[in-house]
């Protein structure tokens, strides 16, 4: 299935490679040489073929570079939850990071946890560069696939436990064992712990932590089983409520839960932080809010995202498939819920 | 610059197109010729070539159709602001709506109101099949060279005034007509608009329906110029109190604006409708949570988005480069702060 020159001339650029080349007074497989990576050309004709490219506004085709260079310059992001406010900001650093260095991002949403086989179709036929994968899970075998084709996969925000993969989080565990000390040095006696959803491992660690230290304490502590929405952290704190057994402190395992749970609690006459101190997780730009102004810990996307980067571009540029579990630490932002 | 099949077999698909010709016994053009649009093939053929892949699991790569049929299935989605919950919405909208048509978004995020050259650099060079641009504005000259290159746009939630394009938008004079006439049913009779970006037309139309009723109708009224951010109306609407001459009712162009309004006059302690009502624009998500219960105008997301995907498909099939300004109903939703 050879591609001819007619081939690309039916592309939909006014400009071909055949006119520069002609411009120039050089063959076209120089005008290909000089933009097209990693094949070599003299300084005299790569400035005649700019030259004409130059006056002629010609484009070079990004397919016909990828064909030729087997590079695409595409980072596919996988992303689930847009209604956390958290992801969008996500999707806008990434974007803004990868652009830096010529590298334009492909949306892909999942609607389930779990990747969906014509997601990873998509990412696979357009021989993305690289992939970031933020709120969502991939199955072994899914996994493998991008393994196989040699093209570096970070998990961002998320890990995959019996996965052997990049991923970037924040320390997730010491964050909430730091919140746990430091509800506890507030006075808080009763805790409660509001989960994300269950089988992501940023829900997982925070629970872990946060109960680790309060059992060792031996303090009155239980959780409550949500989803990382508005909606499900206002309708648990509803249930507690329901139950007459109020705890002193809640940490809910994000911001937006957080916000749904004072909510809650305000509509019951409850007065935070006097009745009970909330904390959440995130510090997305409304936990600052006046009406939450939300302690909650704040992720260091930046870090984060930089990180991520930084490791697909040097995969990009040789792949070693290198697998490391990267934990960068968060800091407590201190506001009135508390 | 021919591309052999050694080229192809260059990329990362563990199986190439020479692979499945072998396996099915046909010739590797016949391969080419069932996967890549447009090309005739006899039902035989097509059996075994289909037969032999889905064994030999091959996947066809984008960039080499694209490259044959002079057609890509990436629709270019610019994108400014993420903080406003409303954007990230009609992302996820857009995506799962192209994703049913075989339609993948490449996200391109823009720092300016107006979209930056390298950004139409980027949607060109990889021959989109289509552009959504959001709350961003495009020059006269830039938006002219996506109709050089028969590459159909639409300007979603945005019009652009001298500009020859396709736009969808919520009627914006409609609605905000209607707003000003449901403030003065409600017994209003001081009126205070704050303004989105100046330059969108959205903040511009919101204004101009408002004001016209007001004015017809002698009733005091006055503007303010803010940004659709949150903390824009949350310093409006202090600068309000501290001039000391509030208004009945106020009209905030996006909802988020609104929140930043209502939070700035409860830490005054001003009534929320008592000492005077708020309306805001958009109808997200946040505007039904209790501690806002913010009455708003919906605007029809679903809609906008199907008319938006149904003009490109369309003009992806055959190109017209309709121009046309579709300006779809939106509704009142009444909550609390009225």
């Amino acid at each position: 299935m050879a591609i001819s020159v007619k081939g690309l001339r039916k592309m939909k650029e006014t400009v071909t490679a055949k006119d520069v080349a002609k411009l120039a007074g050089v063959s076209q497989s120089s005008v290909s040489r000089v933009y097209f990576e990693g094949a070599k050309v003299s300084n005299k004709t790569r400035e005649k073929v700019l030259t004409a490219a130059k006056e002629l506004n010609y484009r070079p085709n990004e397919f016909a570079r990828s064909l030729i260079t087997n590079k695409t310059k595409i980072i596919g992001l996988v992303m689930k939850g847009v209604q956390n406010p958290f992801y969008p900001q996500v999707l806008k650093q990434f974007t803004i990071a990868f652009k830096q260095y010529g590298y334009s991002v492909l949306f892909i949403h999942t609607n389930n946890e779990e990747i969906q086989s014509e997601d990873v179709e998509t990412l696979l036929n357009y021989n993305v560069a690289g992939v970031v994968i933020t709120d969502a899970i991939m199955s072994l075998k899914v996994a493998e696939a991008f393994k196989q084709n040699k093209i570096p996969l970070v998990f961002f925000n998320r890990k995959l436990d019996n996965i052997d993969f990049y991923s970037v989080c924040c320390n997730n565990l010491n964050a909430s064992r730091h919140i746990a000390e430091y509800l506890l040095s507030k006075g808080a006696t009763n805790f409660v712990y509001i989960s994300g959803n269950s089988n992501a491992s940023t829900s997982l660690e925070r629970e872990k932590g946060f109960s680790e230290i309060l059992k060792h304490r031996n303090v009155a502590y239980r959780r409550y089983s949500s989803d990382y929405t508005y909606k499900g952290g206002y309708d648990t704190a509803n249930k507690i409520i329901a139950e007459k057994n109020m705890p002193s402190a809640i940490f809910a395992a994000n911001d937006i839960m957080a916000f749904g749970v004072m909510d809650a609690l305000r509509e019951n006459e409850l007065k935070i932080p006097a009745d009970l101190r909330i904390v959440g997780f995130d510090n997305i730009e409304m936990a600052s809010w006046p009406t939450y102004q939300l302690t909650t810990w704040e992720q260091p996307i930046e870090k984060m995202v930089e990180t991520t980067v930084d490791y697909l571009l040097n995969e990009i540029d040789v792949y070693t498939g290198l697998a490391k579990a990267v934990e960068i630490e968060g800091v407590l932002i201190e506001r009135k819920s508390t």
